[in-house]
C-alpha cells in the first residue's frame, strides 16, 4: 500500500466508491489517492480516496433515515432479514473469493473470512429469533418488588441506541470483520456506517454492494466509507457506538478523541494481542495433547499467514520440553507450509497483505532477535530462499514472509510479551510450574484468547483461575476435543470476542450479548400497568381480562385457550375455582406415578421433615391439577405445551387443602415464518387461604388463526 | 473548604488518618493541609492531608494481600460478611449521624446516606446468597454446543478482576457512596481502595474505621486514602477498576489519564446530570399525577439541599401548565422548606456542603439568569433574607442557599440543558407535544434518571421509547404508585445506577449486575469434563458416577438421594430403566387431574395437530413419572423439591412408547447459615429409541448430614 499521485496505468482503475446518504459516491477531483496492490504480484488492484466525502451527512442520515426505517421492524423481522442476506451472499461468494485472492489470502483463509462472515449472519439470525422477543424491547432479568403491596415494581430493559453504529475495521478480515459487527447492530436496530481498512476495502466494498443490491436492507441501515474517514468521530456523541478492530496503537489514538473522552461516544476496541498457547504439565511429548498443541500452533502461524488478532504469538511450554516443541513445530511446518500465490493449487500459506506489512513483520522479528530471541526456523536468514517464488507469485513484488519460530532463554524478556510480529511468527518460552506459566501468560497484558492443552480437569481449573481474568476467551484442548475443536483462533458467533488490556478492553459477539452492546440498559420503575404498557409483557398485578368457569359457561367470557393469536391479548386471563386435595388423591398419585417419596406417603417422616406440616401433595400433582383447572379440552388454537419455566414451590399443600390457578397471557411471540407463535402464560397457584403455592410460566404454541380441524 | 497552612486553632484537630497497607497512617510533616469546616457554622471539623502517602504500596497491597485473603472466601461467605458488617454499622450509626450533621445534611438526609448505605449492604448480601453460586465462578448464560457430538462445548464465566477496586467518591454521600461501591466489589472478591472527597472525608473515615474495627473484613480487602490521591492512577492498569462519582468535568480529566487511555484501566463514571421530570399530557392540574409530580420535584430540590447527582434540574411540563406548576411548586416550598442548621428541630433543608459549593451554585444560577431564565422564587434576590439565619446556624459562615425555581420562555435555551446548579435549584420548561418533550429531555445529553408522571400506559410507552436510551433509569409516577414509590432521586441496590453521556456512561449496582462489573467475562471452550472441572458445575456429557436400580439393589452403588451434602458430589447420577406408557395411563391421568386437553383424549384432533402423531402423554405425566423413576422413597437427606427450571419438551410420547430418566447432581450450593443446601439435578428423559423427550433442572433442598429422623 503506497500513497501516490495517479499515474497512467492507475488511471484505468476506477476509484473505489463509497455508499453514503443513500447513494454511491466517488470523489470528483481527489488530491490524495492510495493505490492498493495485489499482495502476491504487486499489480494494481484498487484506488482509494474519500476526498470531499461528507461524513457528517452520513452520521445524520444514519440517525434520521436509518433509525426510522429500522424502527419499523421487530427483532425477529430484522433477524430474518439477516438470514435472507446470508443466503444472498452465499449465492455470490465466488465473486468475493476471487477478489480476496488478491489480498494474499488462500481459499482456506476465505472460508474463515467469507464463509465465516456469512455463517455469522445465519447464526445471529437464528439466535435472535430464538432468544429475543418479537418486539423492540428486551427485558433483562427479574422483576424487583419495590413496595410491599406490589404497586411499585422495577426491572431492566434494553432499547436500541439512538445513533449510529460505526465500525472501523482491520485489513485482515474484510468480510467477516464487517458482517460480525453489522449483524448484531442490525438486529438491535441501529444503522451501521462501515469504515474498512484501505488495503482490503475493495473486498468489503464488493460485499456491501451485494448487500445493497439485494434490496433486503431498509433505507439507511448500512453506509460505507471506502477509505479514510478522519473526521468521522468529530460528528459522534453518546448516542453513537464505535467498534474498532485493529492495532492497539490506533485504538489508543481513537480512544483519545475528544468525543470519546468528553462526549460519551461508546467506544469498544478489539486489538491484536500476544495470545498464548500453554502446554499443560501433563501434556508431555507423545501424548495426544502434545500433538494437538503442535497442530494448533502451526495452524495459527499459517492461517491468514499469521495475520490474525487471535493468532498464537507465545507458546508457553514446560522448560524441559522447549526443544521437543520446537522440533515438532519445525517438522510440521516443513511438511505442510508452502508459501505462494493463493491462486496456485499447492499454496498453503499466502502472502502478507502488503509490502508495508512485510516490512513491519521484518522489523518486529528483528526486535525480538535483538532482545535475545533465537530464530529456530524461518526468520530473516531464510528469507533469501523465498525469493525464488512459486507459480505466479512475484517474490520481489509479493509480500511473502517465511513461517518463523523463535525461542528465548529468558522467558521474562519484555519484548516477547510486547512486540507483535503480525505474520507467521511465534516464540517458544519455557515455564517451571503452573504459577510460572500463569504469570508468563499474564505478561501479555491482557489477551483475546489463550489455549491450554491439558487432559486434567484440575489443571484446567487451576489455569483458568489464574489466567481467566486476563483473557476474553480460553480454549481448552485435549484428546477428546482435538478433532472437534473449532480452533484457538476462531471467534464464534455464540461466544464473546475481545479481551482486557492489550486486547482492547472490548467485547463483541457472544450471541445476544453482542446485540445488547448496541442497546442501552435502563432501569424502569412504576406500576405493573405502566410497565406492562412499556414492555408489551404482562406483569403480575396489572389489569387483566379475567374469564372464570362461570363467566365462560354463561357465555359472557371466552376461555383464553379458545383465542388464536389474532385474538389473544396479553392480560387475557383464566381464574379457576378451588379444588380440594384429599389424602387418597396423594396416595393414588404416588401409586400411579411411582413417586412414593416419604413426604407424600410417610406421615411420621413428613412431619419430622422441617419444611412440611405432615404428608403433602406432590409438586407434580399440583401442576398437573393446575393444568386440569386451566385447560380448555376441546380442539382449538392451542397446539402444544412446549415447556415450563421458573417453577417455584412456596407453600406446601397438605391433604384437605385446596388449590386454584390463575393463568394469564404474559408474552405473545408470533413466529415470522410459521402459522403459530409462542405464548408464555403466567401461572400462579394459590391455596384456600390465598397463600402463594407456586408460580411458573407455561410455554405453549398457539396458532395464528383457528385451525380448520379445530373449528 | 479552604487550603491553609496550619494555624493555632487548627492544630488542636488531628489530621484525618488514612488506612493503607494494613495500618492507620497520618502524614508526619505535611506541607499541604486542607481545613474542612462545619457547613452550617463554619467551625473547623477536620484537617486533611495525604502528604507522603505511598499510593503504590496501597495498590500492591490490594493486589497481593487483598486478593489472597478474599480468594479464601466464596461468594456466599463474602455476602454473609456484608450482612454482619451491616449489623455492626447499624449498631453504631448514631456516631455517623452526629458527624454527618456537620456536613449540612439533615437527619432525613442521613437516612439516605447512612441507612441507605447500610441497607445496600443488607440487600447485596441477600441478593448475593440468593443469586450466586457458593463458589468463585459465575456461569453466564447457556452452554453452546460447538460440535455435533457434544465433545466440544462453550460457555461464559465470570471471574474476579485480578487487581484493585478503586473508588473515587463525591462529597454528598460519604457513607452510601462508599458502601454501594464496596459491597459489589467485596462480593466479587476484589479488594477496595476508598478515596473520599475531602469535604466529607471525616464521615467516610469514621465509617471505614468502624468496618476495620469490626474485625469482619479479611486483610487488605479495604484501604482508605483520606485526602488527595493524585498519583493513584499512575499505578493502575487493566487489572484494576476505577469507579468515579462526581462532576462530569473531573470524570473527563480522569478518563484522559494515560493509564485509562493506554493501559486498559477499567474506568466507570457516574456523574451528576441534568435530570428531567416530565409531566405527562394527561397529568393536568387537579389530577393525582400533577400533585405527585409537584411533590417529587420539591422533594428532589430540598433533599440533601439538592446536592444529588440524581436531583431533578429540569421540570418539563405542557406549555399551558408552566405557570400552574410554578405556583404549585412555590406553594409547597413555602409551606414546607425551612432552611437551617440540621441540628435544629424545625430544619427541613440543610446547608450546602461548603462555602465553595455555595459560590458554585450562586454562579450557576447567575448563568441561568443571564441566559434568559426568570427566577420564579428563591434565587439571588431572596438571598438577603436568609442571612438572618435560624437557630444555631451562622448565616454568614454557613453555606446556605434558598430553594430556587426558574422558568424559561425558550425551552431550547442551551444553558438550561447544560449548566448545573448543584443545589436546591430547578428550572421549568414548557413542551408542545410528546415528541417535543422527548427532544427536550434528550438535550440533557444523557442523564441518570427521568421521572414521567402519567397514568396512561400508552403515553408511558411512548415516552420510554423516546427517552429510554438517553437514561439509566426511568421512574414512572402515577396515582397508584405515588405513595409507594421510592422516589425519583433514590438509586436502589436492585436497579442499575448510572447513565449515558453527561451522566458518565457508567453503570453501578443493579443487584448482581453490579458485582459483575468487578469481574471479567471470559468465554471458555473445551470438553464437558474440562468445563465441569473449571466451573464446579456438572455438564451434560461429562463423566458421571452412575447408579442404576440394579446396581443399587445389588449393593454396589448408592442412590444419590441417600447422600447428604457431605457425601454427594457433582456427577453422582441415577439412570432409571424404561417404563411403558399405555393409552389407559394417559386417559386415567386425564381423568384424575382433569386435564382432558384434546391432544391426550381426542385421537382425531391429536392426529390433526401438526406436532403430534396421535394421542400423547401429558407433559405433566412424563415429569411425574420421571420423579417416580428417580426418587428414593425412604426418609433421607433430600428434604424437599423446591422447584423446576427450564423444562423443555422435545419429542412427544405417545401410548406404547416408553420413557427413562437420567438424574445427575449438577450444582451443589450449601447454605452458609443453614444445615442444608440446594442441589440442582440435571434431568433428562429419553424414549425407548434414545430420543430426547425432555430436559429440565430439578431443584431440591438436601441436608448437610443425614437427619436423625431419616436414619
Amino acid at each position: 500500500m503506497t500513497a501516490t499521485s495517479p499515474d497512467t496505468s492507475a488511471a484505468a482503475v476506477q476509484i473505489l466508491p463509497s455508499f453514503v446518504d443513500g447513494s454511491w459516491w466517488t470523489p470528483q477531483n481527489p488530491e490524495k489517492i492510495t493505490d492498493v496492490l495485489d499482495a502476491s504480484t504487486g499489480e494494481l488492484v484498487s484506488r482509494v480516496s474519500t476526498d470531499g466525502l461528507n461524513t457528517k451527512a452520513a452520521v445524520d442520515y444514519a440517525r434520521s433515515a436509518g433509525q426510522r426505517s429500522l424502527s419499523e421492524l421487530t427483532f425477529h423481522q430484522r433477524a430474518l432479514t439477516l438470514k435472507k442476506l446470508a443466503l444472498h451472499l452465499g449465492e455470490h461468494k465466488e465473486l468475493l473469493y476471487e477478489l480476496s485472492d488478491r489480498t494474499g489470502a488462500t481459499r482456506k483463509d476465505h472460508l474463515v473470512d467469507v464463509d465465516g462472515g456469512i455463517g455469522t449472519l445465519f447464526a445471529l439470525s437464528s439466535i435472535g429469533r430464538k432468544e429475543l422477543p418479537n418486539s423492540n424491547v428486551i427485558i433483562d432479568g427479574n422483576i424487583e418488588q419495590l413496595s410491599r403491596d406490589g404497586s411499585f415494581i422495577g426491572e431492566h430493559i434494553y432499547t436500541r441506541l439512538p445513533g449510529a453504529a460505526v465500525q472501523i475495521n482491520a485489513f485482515n478480515f474484510p468480510v467477516w470483520g464487517m458482517l460480525e459487527k453489522f449483524a448484531p447492530s442490525f438486529i438491535a436496530g441501529v444503522p451501521t456506517i462501515v469504515k474498512p481498512a484501505t488495503q482490503t476495502a475493495y473486498v468489503t466494498e464488493a460485499c456491501v454492494r451485494l448487500m445493497v443490491d439485494s434490496g433486503l436492507l431498509p433505507e439507511g441501515s448500512i453506509q460505507l466509507i471506502s477509505g479514510s474517514a478522519r473526521d468521522l468521530l468529530d460528528h459522534l456523541d453518546y448516542r453513537d457506538h464505535v467498534a474498532f478492530t485493529g492495532s492497539a496503537q490506533t485504538a489508543s489514538i481513537l480512544r483519545s478523541h475528544h468525543n470519546v473522552q468528553h462526549e460519551g461516544v461508546r467506544f469498544t476496541a478489539e486489538t491484536d494481542s500476544l495470545n498464548a498457547a500453554i502446554l499443560g504439565p501433563d501434556a508431555t511429548p507423545g501424548t495426544p495433547e502434545f500433538e494437538a498443541f503442535i497442530k494448533a500452533v502451526v495452524a495459527e502461524m499459517t492461517s491468514k499467514a499469521g495475520q490474525k488478532c487471535t493468532a498464537i504469538r507465545r507458546a508457553i511450554v514446560p522448560s524441559q520440553h522447549v526443544d521437543a516443541v520446537v522440533d515438532a513445530l519445525r517438522a510440521r511446518v516443513e511438511s505442510r507450509a508452502v508459501l505462494g500465490d493463493p491462486r496456485d493449487a499447492d499454496t498453503t500459506v499466502g502472502a502478507l497483505a502488503s509490502k508495508d506489512q512485510q516490512a513491519e513483520v521484518t522489523k518486529a522479528v528483528q526486535q525480538l532477535v535483538d532482545a535475545g530471541g533465537e530464530v529456530c526456523f524461518g526468520g530473516p536468514s531464510s528469507f533469501e530462499e523465498l525469493k525464488t517464488g512459486t507459480g505466479s507469485a512475484d517474490a520481489e513484488a509479493g509480500a511473502f514472509y517465511p513461517v518463523t519460530t523463535l525461542k528465548f532463554t529468558n522467558a521474562r524478556t519484555p519484548e516477547v510479551h510486547q512486540v507483535e510480529a503480525f505474520g507467521p511468527v511465534a516464540s517458544v518460552l519455557g515455564y517451571s510450574d503452573i504459577d510460572d506459566a500463569v504469570e508468563l501468560a499474564a505478561l501479555g497484558g491482557g489477551s483475546l484468547v489463550a489455549t491450554v492443552a491439558t487432559h486434567d480437569p484440575q489443571i484446567a481449573a487451576e489455569f483458568v483461575r489464574g489466567i481467566g481474568s486476563h483473557h476474553g476467551r480460553v480454549h481448552l484442548l485435549d484428546r477428546d476435543d482435538a478433532k472437534t475443536s473449532t480452533g484457538h483462533g476462531s471467534p464464534l458467533p455464540h461466544l464473546v470476542h475481545g479481551g482486557p488490556g492489550r486486547a482492547g478492553g472490548g467485547e463483541e459477539l457472544g450471541g445476544m450479548r453482542g446485540v445488547k452492546h448496541y442497546m442501552q440498559r435502563t432501569a424502569i420503575q412504576g406500576t405493573p400497568d405502566l410497565l406492562t404498557g412499556i414492555t408489551g409483557v404482562w406483569h403480575q398485578g396489572a389489569k387483566a381480562n379475567t374469564a372464570t368457569p362461570e363467566s365462560i359457561a354463561a357465555g359472557s367470557a371466552v376461555h383464553p385457550f379458545r383465542k388464536p393469536l389474532a385474538e389473544l391479548e396479553i392480560g387475557d386471563q383464566l381464574a379457576s375455582g378451588l379444588r380440594k386435595v384429599h389424602l387418597e388423591d396423594i396416595l393414588e398419585f404416588a401409586e400411579s406415578t411411582g413417586d412414593k417419596f416419604y413426604a407424600h406417603t410417610n406421615e411420621e417422616a413428613a412431619t419430622a421433615n422441617p419444611f412440611f406440616p405432615r404428608r403433602v401433595a406432590h409438586g407434580y400433582l399440583l401442576v398437573a391439577w393446575a393444568a386440569g383447572l386451566f385447560v380448555e379440552a376441546a380442539p382449538g388454537p392451542v397446539l402444544a405445551n412446549t415447556g415450563l419455566e421458573n417453577l417455584s414451590f412456596m407453600t406446601p399443600v397438605t391433604y384437605d387443602d385446596s388449590i386454584r390457578v390463575t393463568l394469564t397471557a404474559k408474552e405473545i411471540t408470533p413466529r415470522e415464518t410459521d402459522d403459530y407463535g409462542q405464548v408464555r402464560w403466567d401461572t400462579v397457584l394459590h391455596n384456600q387461604h390465598d397463600e402463594l403455592v407456586a408460580t411458573y410460566d407455561v410455554l405453549t404454541r398457539v396458532a395464528k388463526e383457528m385451525p380448520d380441524w379445530a373449528e
